[in-house]
């Protein structure tokens, strides 16, 4: 069988180990070619595609990024379907491995839907998936935030201040609460919870009587009270317009006006998404583009891999566009209790 | 009520982040008190102690080893449970929380059932308990021994060499089953899997002839085709003694006799176990001490913390004293087929 | 003798790794006794200060910021000299180590030459100060951009993005040089130098040409072809108004716009300044700490520590106070020759 | 020009930025070719070698080892200069760029003599060399053995043991005296400096003595009291055999029947000299391999390049075969003051 891999939507460490792991295992076990599309759906609707072979996966897994490229394109904007079918037919591609987030794993399901052999990989940064347990990419992010709060905390204790990090989670705040909790945050704050000024104001001022020098992490998404929340995650001010600068910003405004506290915020922004995997990431990764090609292997089009405890399983694929996995109260409520 | 705290066994990324999320959880929620038993059960049996307060924990849970010192004392050489009852009589500690491997358990639940209120928090730097999905420190390890391998790798590849690295594991595989995976090692060696010579010389050969520097990971417990294994993991040679130097050595030789390859090995030793531990590591070993601090609020004695999915979990003290989780064959082949 | 250590400024790594050197070699070889002011001259005006002791610096060489806390604060705002030589005598301290950059150096030698017995250590995470040959802190900022952007080139290669990193930097681009260079960036835009838009172009669109990700790194202080600088290393726009945004974000829009390239920017800012410090800027410090209790020892008040090829040699304070050391032309040259 | 590059002697981080850094000038600025000989001498002597292009080159700065291969091959027992002119005439090379530490800088010299046009760029992991202030390479080996250095101590302290660490260092102990005194050890034991068995144990039992748990660092080639120093840096005991196991080893013996305090010994072997070199490294090491070229386009045959302060400079080929640089009686009296 000749296999199609796309790895489609932002990029994530792991991405180049989900493909080395399927074309390894393909190729020896069952003796499948594999084709990369490159930049993502644009590749398969093009027909633009590398081959993969054992030597060009050679030492990736430790590479940030995707070496087929990725992008957001959306495939019914080049031809959907039928586009995606010529290429495969031109190509003598057989199936797809489609690598992404809900939207990418939506359009894999309704090309499955439209005749198209297809297996999934679900890839989100965030976390915030129902299907998995877990997925590559978040262990790397979160990794990366806390060696940041890490090293600004040193900053905040040495010059009094509080200092505000604001990390990934338009949606969903795991990236806050898991740095949060390794860094040893004395506040949290996520999109999935309203905290209202009063009670951050609280913490950061409990922190401070103790000594310390607060430290704040914020989701890009968090909705401060009083704001409405934007698409963008940045809020609308009184007037309905777009804040400008970030949540993590204007956090840190607030506490300053509100406790006379001096403090400084810091957006981590794309640091947080690319470099050397972290292990965790690179295993997960590793196994789950192995049992990809075992669903393709097997015909289970239209299913996906999924971690379950520490076995990877499958799932179907319209299991990855349920309700994206928020944060639950009972692990905010957690985590809160080592505010202040 | 008072907790002590015993950390006992080889010391372990994670067990500063077990006190302080203990230490801050017990006294915020509920108004406990902590002390810390010195050197692991000699402490508890001496009555050697310091009190843990919100001060004593103030940003620990970065920092690798334990604050109140770990040891292999058996309590039973000095005066068993009557002197840990005395002890905790004399400083008005009324339970104990053991955190550590299946032999401070084995205390512990000992203990337990002579009349001491108990609680556990599971320790294996192996991640060998059957009882938990995950154990702190384990993630530390393989990165640590990632990282290395990482580094052995461009040496190997400069000069052509087959390199060896011996990593941690007695008795189960998993350090190097997840280090070797994430470093893309040719071969992996455990102690669970009997891999003959001409196995191990096969995978090696395959990778030369494709251009690589083979990589082969050996955990310490591993016993070579000929050998009889031994406690000390050393084996012992033909005339029955045992074997000078490392598996990693002798599994270094074999290979450059074989196979004519100039082949080095290198043991990671000490190094794999302490330093800054990982985000993840961090955050599994807060929420395993503020849960530990929940099972005694409850009055949950002879029970332990337990990671099963996303969640931690209440197990049986005894559950801890299973067979260990080795390394299945599933798993084991599911590596072997990205060897070579 | 008694001496006190100021720590002034911004914070930077290796500040406690000099105030360990001092303390541990002051008190052996010399029997010197040390106070740390707190908070700057703040803590020297206020007569605020802890003793510094062999057990209070054990271990501190590699905390980033600074144990005794630091400001910004201008001693003649709370009373000058007759403030500090106040609280010498109250304290008994004999003489003053002030560690920091060209102001609080400016400030020392003020005090010298109002009779106040002073010795300094000089300090800038910029590295620009001509009377060193290097600065601690300078090498561990550099390792921390170069790292973020080894991790931001991976996303730029996956989506064919231009990413733009913009590090610190007012007034001198080594840290962009530097870090630029490690990093194998296509165009460095420090503030010495007036890169045209039209150059910059030209180096982004040959990086692209050749199938590249162009990475560019950006000083804070760069000031932009048609903008005119403003001390806030901001610009102003073309009102005269400061524009709102970093530079990095402004130069960001330029490349988009006038190339087509999608463009991201990230700004590093205060990760650079904090956290563990690299193993150059333990030494450097300890080196430098160690050195300017040797100065005190001597009676060479007034005079300053730095490094001179890898000798640690002793200038005057006035030294310091020179133009300060920024990019040569030659320096910017040779790096331009890895541009485009 | 057609430039033939040669890596040759132990892997060294740099290498590959020597490599980058002279194809890119060299290419851009003057328009030279450039062919990489494969595994040091072997390749100049056989003609075996590769072109190097733009291509070739992207992005290796941040890779350890070198892309080229490298090997300890003398060239006089494949031929000598004749082979490599024959070599140089059939693959059009026209100068040789070699880049290695003492042995292969004395070859180069001695090509050079009998015709070759030849510059040399130094490389010592041991920074061992008078002509040049640093060499790259140096800091990447004292960053991972300061790192490991820091886990070690971790272990130490929680279990009250001592720890030693053997770091690389045949003859010169800059590695030992950097990485130590940047890990504050309590002893370091170096080649250059017959430390008695008395003294070392007056150090470690003072720091015991204090409450630590004293870290040793031990440069390879160290010579204990009583023992004979032997060309493998393994010493020979009293009957004149070579020991069995390494000096680190046998320091931690004689530490632990001496003191009575357990003690452990890691040998840090190989992951100090590869992986990704460190920010420092790779700006030196950039700037050698453009500079070497400037030599070659000179026309300043014989020559090669070094550091002076922040300069790079020529000298000539035959500085490199000086005496080694080894540590000086005063920077190691220096680093001694912190020791106990």
């Amino acid at each position: 069988m000749r296999i199609g891999i796309v790895t489609s939507g932002g990029d994530c460490p792991g991405l180049n180990a989900v493909i080395r792991g399927a074309v390894l295992h393909g190729q020896e076990s069952y003796g499948h070619a594999f084709m990369g599309f490159r930049g993502g759906w644009r590749g398969a609707t093009l027909g633009d595609a590398i081959p993969l072979t054992r030597q060009t996966v050679r030492g990736i897994s430790k590479l940030g990024g995707t070496i087929i490229g990725t992008s957001r394109t959306n495939p019914w904007e080049f031809g959907g379907e039928g586009a995606v079918k010529d290429s495969m037919e031109r190509l003598g591609v057989d199936a797809i491995m489609a690598v992404g987030g809900d939207g990418t794993l939506a359009v894999a399901k309704r090309l499955h839907e439209a005749g198209i052999p297809m297996v999934g990989v679900p890839k989100t940064i965030d976390n915030d998936l129902n299907a998995t347990d877990m997925t590559f990419g978040f262990d790397t992010a979160v990794s990366i935030a806390t060696d940041a709060m890490d090293r600004l905390r040193t900053t905040g204790d040495s010059h009094g201040r509080c200092m505000v990090a604001e990390v990934m989670g338009r949606n969903a705040g795991w990236i806050a609460l898991h740095s949060g909790m390794a860094a040893g945050a004395h506040a949290i704050l996520i999109p999935e919870r309203r905290t209202t000024a009063d009670e951050l104001v609280g913490w950061v001022e409990s922190a401070k009587l103790r000594g310390r020098a607060p430290l704040v992490v914020v989701a890009e998404g968090f909705v401060l009270e009083g704001e409405v929340a934007a698409h963008s995650g940045r809020g609308l001010d009184a007037f309905g317009r777009p804040r400008l600068g970030g949540i993590g910003e204007r956090v840190a405004e607030l506490i300053e006006s509100r406790t006379g506290i001096e403090t400084r915020s810091t957006l981590l922004g794309h640091i947080q998404r690319g470099g050397v995997p972290t292990a965790y990431d690179r295993v997960l990764a590793t196994r789950f583009g192995m049992s990809a090609v075992d669903l393709a292997e097997q015909g289970s089009w239209g299913s996906m891999v999924a971690l379950r405890g520490t076995s990877v399983i499958e799932v179907d694929l319209t299991d990855a566009l349920d309700e994206p996995k928020t944060v639950t109260e009972s692990r905010y409520l957690e985590a809160q209790r080592l505010f202040g």
